[in-house]
């Protein structure tokens, strides 16, 4: 892949956003400060999954489909991601090591990532530690925890390992870049923040620079 | 709305499959065996949520996208689903009450079915409870309970009055019509039996008859 992607970049784009040619354009314009660009269902709504290999041609894309359906569903749902070239896939792991394992083995070359806590409050706070031992079984290549909730975060950082760790929360939830990275977070996750700022690339150019202060 | 759908059926037919095409076929062919279909990603992946729109002239829709993100995302993919008529729409219910009831308002007159149990083994096992009561404090119109584990959805039925539910897991995953009926099921949900089957009328009236006999 020749991409303009930011290698060094620590900053995930969230491009939650329905529309194709607005998530085109900014797909085009922000890849080169962001290490990926990470898209959720609105964008595939109206678009059709094939939205994956049009802004495949800008960046990294990792598909944030959290993945919370039986076997044999979600290997349906990430095998045919896998045909449009998306980069990674984000699975839940609550749904238990079965269903983690088929996203495992029906995703191929993309790397899986895993929830192991979100970035509100729910029922899967107290199994994080199963979470991730879980998914360190099933071999996934990531893991999803909050940066907008550091204790938690360098909980989940003590007992994985150097598994990368990537981080939603920062911005609109209220986390911080720092206090995420501090608490073992590889890749922050930022969407609000940037897409609804009246100059993106600014607000990206910002994020970069705290991040690469530390 | 003037579908040929069959209001006494307890029968949800799962549509689980990619292919345009084949779906409405299926969903021309069997809309009068079934008091409704269910629809789950894979069939919006290559052909983007207008397929809604196209299914629900045969039957009423529910799209089982076992919602599992945070408050503002549930409510981006809930507001554009509603927009295309979908008559119903599944949620998980372990994010928390502000995801659920972000979603219900989200909704407008599409009914929300939230999960409080999966027909396989997962981490929200110990809570269901929790899950349940989440649900009827937030308004859903149902919730969603495995059938292929007739105890589980006893307990669930004996705390949740006389909200409707919907029960997955008859057929390729093991669960038997009229256990989960007797355990408290309203309405099952079946797929692979169906649509894999070489007579899938066939094998709908058989599960039909099946439910009647009670």
């Amino acid at each position: 892949m020749d991409l303009p992607t930011m290698e060094d970049s620590k900053i995930i784009f969230a491009l939650d956003v329905y529309d194709r040619d607005t998530g085109i354009e900014l797909a085009k314009n922000l890849a080169d400060q962001v290490f990926a660009i990470k898209v959720n269902w609105p964008i595939i709504l109206e678009n059709g999954i094939k939205i994956i290999s049009e802004l495949s041609k800008y960046s990294k894309i990792i598909c944030d489909f959290k993945l919370a359906d039986v076997e044999n569903t979600d290997k349906l749902i990430t095998e045919k991601v896998a045909q449009y070239g998306a980069w990674g896939i984000i699975s839940h792991a609550f749904t238990g090591i079965k269903s983690l394992r088929a996203v495992v083995k029906s995703a191929g070359q993309m790397k899986v990532f895993s929830v192991v806590s979100m970035s509100q409050e729910s029922y899967i706070d107290n199994v994080y530690d199963k979470l991730v031992d879980d998914s360190l079984k099933a071999g996934v290549f990531g893991l999803v925890a909050p940066a907008n909730r550091p204790d938690r975060l360098k909980k989940i950082r003590d007992i994985s390992g150097d598994i990368k760790i990537i981080a939603p929360g920062v911005g609109a939830q209220g986390g911080n870049i720092i206090s995420a990275i501090m608490a073992g977070a590889d890749y922050i996750i930022i969407g609000r923040s940037i897409y609804d700022s009246p100059d993106p690339i600014g607000a990206i150019k910002k994020f970069n620079d705290e991040a690469t202060k530390l």
